[in-house]
């Protein structure tokens, strides 16, 4: 019971951080307040969407429980509204992506489970939760999705995904596993971006 | 019984219409026969099939009753035979679509609300119906879907859709709350177009 | 029991071909490491998988079979490897492509009569099985869908898989008729490319 509130908790925070990136890219092309509401909507909910469909538990989640719209649009408005603070708190917004990334790859990953899919399917349902939102987003407004070309993004949701996994083996408290692997992910997304890492593209 | 072979018709129409004018914008695009029919397809089938995937309703309503897919073939002949004709009868063509647009919004509200999902996401159910074919359609002929651009397309559905949900409160006849909420579309359209509205793109 | 090992069988051989051909194709683009292998996992189960989704067979094929995994990273690590080599035989890697749309076409086929749609239907979703993949590839990729501009690919999974239908009728032993319709499939397409064919583009 804790332990659900504590991941539902999160799971809203996560839905809130990527409303408000999606809504923040949007803002820099040339849609309308509709358009950008829908990218922010699809960055927010698109990865957890599409891994539900992939499962097959449907409605899919944002589907049965409004305060993930909530979420949203409390995003769409903080975008709209502290759009120069968030640009100016880049930083925290790094910060807030990762926390939100590392949730979304736990939360996929522990749905993935739930379902008796093995350990390898749920880590990859944990990274399509995480990035592919992101994918969606940059798909819609017509560029080749970032995850795919910068920074090791995608491959952190693995790498810290699998730390999970590798916890979940443990006696840890499930908090604890959760936190354990979310600062893992942050400290890894900074490391990648202040030594400017990227992996080799391929010739 | 008399209700349901009503929405049953206009739905075959709005599917017709749908087909038509994914063909009419495939034409326009260096695509072979094969390629204009399935954006056409997509245009006509893609918003109701992502609502079914979203609610779970499988297989997608067009895999089980062939007639849309006559629906669909006379839409692709028509436009290819008479694409002159529709380009010449331009209102009448914005005419079909707006009504196509009210229709597909009601029967996405309908089948959400019959798999008993809330009136907010009924009206989100709705809106996808409506206008997800034609964002398909626009993403894979490589553009940035013309709903996130211009004409406050989306937003229509969204206010027809909450006026519709209104008037299931009312005692009017099924059949009248369809016409009422169709003609206020179409009205609305018309006056959008006329006075060359838009929404305030962000910047 | 044997019938089936030999589905089995083509279906891994089709995945580790359609991944290898995804990988070939993202490394003409700047993507990095991960992102190719997206491209080279969406190549090989993107048809199968909306195939799967628009009938509601959940969790999806390679959700519930590690093979088909492998099978991918077999093709990613053979492309990275051996990209010289598949370039040099292009033309063996057009016949191992056409190979793996004619399996691709009859899976989907057998899949969607299994789910007792009807033939129509059934050949619709053995089309997509075989060509969405690279649909789902050029759009992420940010090109229009190459199924869509040249060669008449689909239009050979659609005749394909309607003499395998056809074939369905005789008592020709199952191997056999599989046999016959990719024969049938290769033959056309060498036929297409050889005498340069392709459908007219609608004007």
């Amino acid at each position: 019971m804790h332990e659900l509130n504590l991941i539902y908790g999160v799971d809203l925070i996560g839905t809130f951080v990527f409303s408000v990136s999606g809504w923040l890219l949007a803002s820099k092309k040339k849609l309308d307040f509709f358009g950008a509401s829908v990218i922010a909507f699809i960055t927010a909910v698109g990865g957890g969407t599409l891994r539900d469909l992939l499962i097959g538990s449907q409605p899919v989640g944002w589907m049965r429980d409004e305060n993930y719209l909530v979420a949203i649009l409390v995003g769409i408005f903080s975008g709209m509204l502290f759009k120069k603070v968030f640009e100016r708190l880049r930083k925290t917004m790094f910060l807030f992506d990762s926390i939100g990334i590392g949730l979304f790859t736990i939360l996929g990953i522990q749905k993935a489970l739930a379902f008796e899919l093995s350990p390898i399917i749920a880590l990859i349902m944990g990274t399509i939760s995480a990035v592919f939102g992101g994918v969606l987003r940059d798909t819609l407004v017509n560029e080749i999705p970032l995850v795919f070309r910068k920074e090791i993004y995608a491959t952190v949701c693995l790498v810290g995904g699998g730390l999970y996994l590798l916890l979940g083996l443990t006696t840890l408290s499930p908090a604890f596993q959760m936190i354990i692997t979310i600062v893992f992910i942050i400290a890894v997304r900074i490391f990648v971006v202040v030594k400017n890492l990227s992996l080799p593209s391929i010739k």
